[in-house]
């Protein structure tokens, strides 16, 4: 098995760019993360790509993936669009690390994109829905905030979970976003604003819940022996895992924990030889302020039912002892569904180099960061381990 | 990089089947696999999923994946959708093969679905023009049936081409769809009927046009070294190939190559160690008839230009020197655009392990066999070769 590093990262900034096409978008991605090889590369070097989406922008049904790239200068690479949900261009990246892995592709890309500003919001929020159980969980009238306030609800009965300690974890993640210029929502939150804001689904407040956003984000990876040629600063996928679960969560053992999750994490730390007491730092699927809770618990971060009194310690402050989505995450810096996994990438990798966007968001001495990344509510989860090179 | 074999091989019958749900398909072709792996494999086996579908039969639009293998007890594997149009299911099991060969899984499934059988007629072909190039063919008012015709013209006036020779092939796969109990359209053309048929688009006639087809289809493979703990007829899967290319035709320098196939098949061949001449049969995506003669020549079974005297030679028939569609193809096997790939290599893995579901359709002393899928107008192709294991 190759190993794989990254060798440029690439994300246009989140928000709602109405004017913007989905060939715009990929484009302005695509050339941030060419120009972030720092020692350049041919477009035309690409041996294979692999494209998260859900919804095509609703525009390419089909050959997505093949119209994106040749977009941006990288016709002929063998190109497939991959559809996971929100776990979309997590997926799309454990992919492209196994085409180099095993010894097929030199050089694979890795991309996400959402444009979810071209429907009006209702709209936009029912084509979401769709990502769930059609035939049962839609039918019966929820959509992802009413499952997600299921988890609160229970977590909040079966562990003592306070509504506060889900709250921190808005709270935590708007106040990152600030000084993050790609992010969507800049501005802070207090907790109580935060227990002050409207209901979505009770427990979630409109300030738990991630919003609607067009982005765009790339990853190029390439074999680690090769990296090198293109960076001094490359960094190294040593973790992958991934993991399906029943798409309804009325079909599943237990509401406040997602096994995709778990497994996913289990093989990620499995193959990357080490385990959760050596993250140092982690961007985790919040698209919910629950989502978040549950995968401290489900990567191991804390025990089980104790992600409540683990955020309140503060452990997962931007200055805390494992800093956790330190740009926002999907609360903040938003959550342009098929970009959001590669997104997370190019935030972590960023970090590994020390190139974080803000002096104020860099984290010093990090050596080891994770990605998590969730389809829909944990029907497919894909987690990735990386590590700077010293 | 570690070998791949596949070990079973499930396909539904190709037709129009309204009353079948998406996962009653998925389920019967999944059934069917699991069934054909002859020592028996449990499906919590199954480490990674592919599955291939362009439409999603217009229902479970994100985490179709996990939906599908939920349907047939297969959860927990990790479970993503590929989508590259008519090209879907033809990537799935590219990205299957790369799973196993990194050391990454162990066990995998590629499969492929389409449901077109819910909308009226005219809809559908309307959802399939969707994955040309929509903002330029789409708009000018042409569809795939348009842009094979001016193919087929301009391979006409570039090598004088006649139009006998490309409803040969249309006639080649209809006859040879007659003997197979799988196909869709079951009734002989000869000639005389498939020249005087309607035109579709001039020079194509509606005999020469795939139709609107219901189906799935699922190969299991897993590392070559634990194949015979599951069959003792493993068939290996030798060499793939992808390649890509711009999505609209008047994009690309000739009207009369796909270059997507020709970059496929060369890496196919070159990571099989063979050469064209070694190919016994194969199974290629003709859509459109000429799309046939296409790639006889992108795959090197003659010369450029040379593809109307191969088949009036009779090379591609049953008895032939190199069968090709002895399924019937797309054409009369049918065109489930998500299950064509995998359906392609259930038939191609039979073939070579004496296992046609007809007497008289069973080739003899084949060693060699190939899988050609084509995504829209060739943006997006793979090639697969498979052998035989003595």
């Amino acid at each position: 098995m190759m190993d794989v590093a990254v060798i440029g990262v690439g994300q246009t900034r989140y928000g709602m760019f109405p004017e913007k096409s989905l060939k715009e978008l990929f484009h302005e991605a695509a050339l941030a993360a060419l120009a972030d090889v720092d020692k350049g590369l041919d477009p035309r070097d690409v041996d294979e790509a692999f494209v998260g989406t859900l919804s095509t922008g609703g525009a390419q049904l089909g050959n997505f993936a093949p119209m994106m790239m040749e977009a941006c200068g990288m016709v002929g690479a063998g190109a497939r669009h991959i559809e996971n949900a929100c776990a979309s261009s997590g997926f799309a990246l454990r992919d492209a690390v196994s085409a180099i892995a095993s010894g097929r592709a030199k050089v694979a890309v890795a991309a996400g994109i959402e444009k979810m500003s071209d429907l009006p919001r209702e709209r936009n929020r029912l084509w979401l829905g769709i990502s769930g159980d059609v035939e049962w969980e839609r039918l019966a009238g929820t959509n992802f905030a009413g499952i997600y306030a299921m988890m609160a609800r229970r977590h909040m009965h079966e562990f003592g979970t306070k509504k506060e300690h889900i709250t921190m974890a808005a709270v935590k993640n708007r106040n990152n976003a600030v000084a993050n210029p790609k992010a969507q929502f800049r501005a802070p939150l207090t907790l109580e604003q935060g227990m002050a804001a409207p209901n979505l689904a009770s427990p979630l407040k409109f300030s738990d819940a991630c919003g609607i956003t067009d982005g765009a984000s790339m990853a190029i990876l390439c074999r680690a022996e090769m990296a090198r040629d293109f960076t001094d600063q490359p960094v190294l996928v040593i973790g992958s895992g991934a993991g399906s679960d029943y798409v309804a969560i009325h079909d599943r053992p237990s509401m406040t924990m997602l096994k995709g999750a778990f497994e996913a994490g289990k093989e990620a730390y499995t193959t990357a030889g080490i385990t959760s007491d050596d993250i140092d730092f982690a961007e985790v699927h919040d698209c919910f302020a629950i989502a978040e809770l549950l995968a401290y618990e489900d990567l191991g971060f804390c025990d089980r039912g104790k992600s409540g009194p683990y955020i309140e310690s503060g452990a997962t402050l931007r200055d805390g002892a494992r800093p956790v989505n330190n740009s926002g995450g999907l609360i903040a810096k938003g959550h342009p569904i098929g970009s959001t996994g590669t997104g997370q990438v190019y935030e972590v990798v960023n970090q590994l180099r020390g190139r974080a966007d803000t002096q104020e968001r860099q984290l010093s001495g990090a050596r080891y960061g994770l990605t998590h990344n969730v389809g829909g509510s944990g029907a497919a989860v894909a987690v990735h381990i990386f590590k700077a090179v010293e």
